[in-house]
């Protein structure tokens, strides 16, 4: 019998902006089953600090591919810029390595199947780093509406709009707010966490029409201020806001439910709770204008907000024990679905039906690319060790 | 010379829920300029509550065009069912009288249109019972967004999902929530209020995109639940949220601007306001993720809340004085013409641009009639004595 494993051995490929977060989250003994063996990076300014930073004992690669190859390691964190996924992580997983992405899956749909039909195939694991399901708040509010306490959905509103960027953080990068070079703006670079949330807590939409309004707030070609209707199978609806062009933000989600509601903002999750359903006082009450009683109560937070170093240690423990991952890999590819149905609707001005056509969406975005230009500017990598405390619920969208 | 005239002589025209409402606000010395002195309802169990109800004096007539002709009276409140609104009001403009009209101001922007130039004609005074206007909170922000500190308007949503109404309201009268009978649902009964000052703290919009979503919480033929996306001429946007179907409901107005935000929930207004322009430090500052500072303070309030009797005595006060009125015949005419666009854009499905189409409007509003099933539930009239207090922001939309 051989004995148990103790530390799976992760190289992570590229070290921007998030990459090196993850690298410092590590070393910062934040992830006692993962050892860091090994990154890449592209850039030559970036493979020094690694060497400058790192232990000894982390091998620095020049590409993903070498790091791949190098047996340096049995899994990978991929933290690339988006239109990059689909193709470490697939090499990645062909090698036989198991992979956790960083969000968005990948740019179009039609990657993340290819993504996944790979993982099925070669039988390892592909998650994502949906580090805000980690999140106390979000944790509770999924419990809560999980125990059926507050009977179906009827109603989402969620305006979040508190992840303000100046035109710096877009001329920060050639790639970065370009059709070309990163596929979208706020949809695919900060939305991502709360696309997912809305599903995890909310379920699928099955169809929606939405406004994505480009270059509203700064000079750049991708949106940056988006609106959507949503309509969810069992008859709910939904909006959602989202902008990097308000100061100061707002980050509020209401969820109005058959007996009551809860609205989440600033950390805690109000809610007031009916009696009995609304469905049956609407058609069993005498009162034309029924106000009745609700309960009013916060929710019950725990405080833990482990944020990426929760996602990589369930990574580690599911490679180790088989334990749950945070988000299985059919997780990323929805969340990128729906962003790509609102892209989709915004592009064309109709309501868009999910599951959303791959072709239809490549089609689109291909045009969006072939007017695309790249800027003149230099790439810049921040220093984001602020980032994914979990401080601020949007927190932690600073990615590549 | 003639001495000062101290009263006007008011008849109400409709003495149903809000009509005699209003006879209790008068009555009660609510409005030390008005005199109540007749009343006309076609419904006798109505004119027979008049006659054991108000004084001796109040004459009781059985149909609006008797009291129109009585000479007993130089101003009427209308107050009857709002597809009545624009025969009545003319007939009265043309007799020479004064008319202040329940919201909305018709159901047709074409029959608004008709009741100004009749106004404008025979040098009548029209005006409309917008009497959230005088709300405290609602006046708080209207001043400060006309004093500048918060610059440019940005963004607004408004989520108001506070009246909720059980199937037993929409049953109390056959024509209520019916295409023949009230022209509308939500929009027509409970937005008027809030579709107002949206466009006196707002502006007027340009274009909207609606869902209209018909008999989705209620056994009824009209909308109980309604989204928007608005856009504005200067280049914000909105999202404005109204059902009949929510409870606990939301009276929720956010609005952000370049210089900061105004977030108006339970009769609190509360400020988020920045030390510069936002549209400066995007393009100024070195931080990619500036967040900077901004003063929180609750906006002052002066609690003063007259709703329906401040209407009535700024009424009385123009006609004996010349003072201003709280709203103008074409503020009327927009709160409508936002509403039909709505509509318009819900019963299409197309983005609508305004000023909206009349006769488009009229067309496809007449084929909703021609469905229209009035239903064969008698008529009721509730004691609405609890409304327009100001208690609750929604409140006093329980018209007719």
């Amino acid at each position: 019998m051989m004995t148990e494993k103790q530390k799976i051995r992760l190289g992570i490929i590229g070290i921007g902006n998030m990459g090196s977060e993850h690298c410092r989250t590590i070393l910062a003994g934040k992830c006692p089953e993962t050892e860091l063996t090994a990154v890449a990076d592209l850039r030559p300014e970036r493979r020094a600090w690694a060497r400058e930073t790192l232990p000894d004992n982390v091998q620095v690669f020049d590409s993903g591919s070498e790091l791949i190859r190098s047996h340096a390691c049995e899994a990978v964190l991929v933290s690339v810029p988006h239109f990059q996924h689909e193709e470490i992580s697939i090499e990645a997983l062909e090698q036989g390595l198991d992979v956790l992405c960083e969000k968005p899956a990948a740019v179009r749909a039609s990657q993340a199947d290819r993504m996944i039909r790979t993982a099925e195939r070669t039988g390892r694991t592909l998650t994502f780093m949906f580090n805000q399901r980690t999140n106390c708040t979000y944790r509770a509010l999924k419990a809560l509406l999980q125990d059926g306490r507050l009977g179906k959905i009827k109603r989402v509103n969620w305006i979040i709009t508190d992840w303000y960027r100046t035109q710096r953080y877009y001329d920060s990068g050639s790639w970065r707010a370009t059709w070309a070079g990163e596929g979208g703006g706020v949809l695919l670079n900060q939305c991502p966490h709360q696309l997912d949330l809305l599903i995890w807590l909310c379920g699928m939409p099955s169809a929606l029409m939405a406004k994505c309004r480009e270059g509203k707030w700064h000079h750049i070609e991708v949106e940056d201020d988006v609106t959507v209707f949503l309509d969810f199978p069992g008859g709910a609806t939904g909006v959602f806001v989202a902008s990097t062009g308000d100061l100061p933000g707002t980050n509020r989600l209401e969820i109005d439910c058959e007996r009551g509601k809860a609205v989440c903002e600033g950390g805690q999750v109000l809610i007031r709770e009916l009696e009995e359903s609304e469905r049956e006082i609407c058609f069993s009450s005498d009162d034309p204008w029924y106000r009745g009683e609700s309960r009013e109560y916060p929710l019950e937070i725990d405080g833990e907000n482990p944020q990426h170093a929760g996602v990589i240690n369930a990574f580690a423990a599911h490679l180790l024990r088989g334990e749950p991952l945070i988000a299985s890999a059919e997780d990323g590819l929805r969340a990128l679905e729906l962003s790509n149905a609102i892209h989709l609707s915004g592009w064309t001005g109709e309501t868009v039906t999910l599951p959303v056509s791959r072709e239809r969406f490549d089609r689109e975005l291909n045009q969006k690319i072939a007017g695309s230009h790249l800027k003149t500017t230099g790439d810049i990598t921040y220093d984001t060790s602020h980032s994914g405390t979990g401080e601020r619920l949007s927190g932690s969208d600073h990615t590549s």
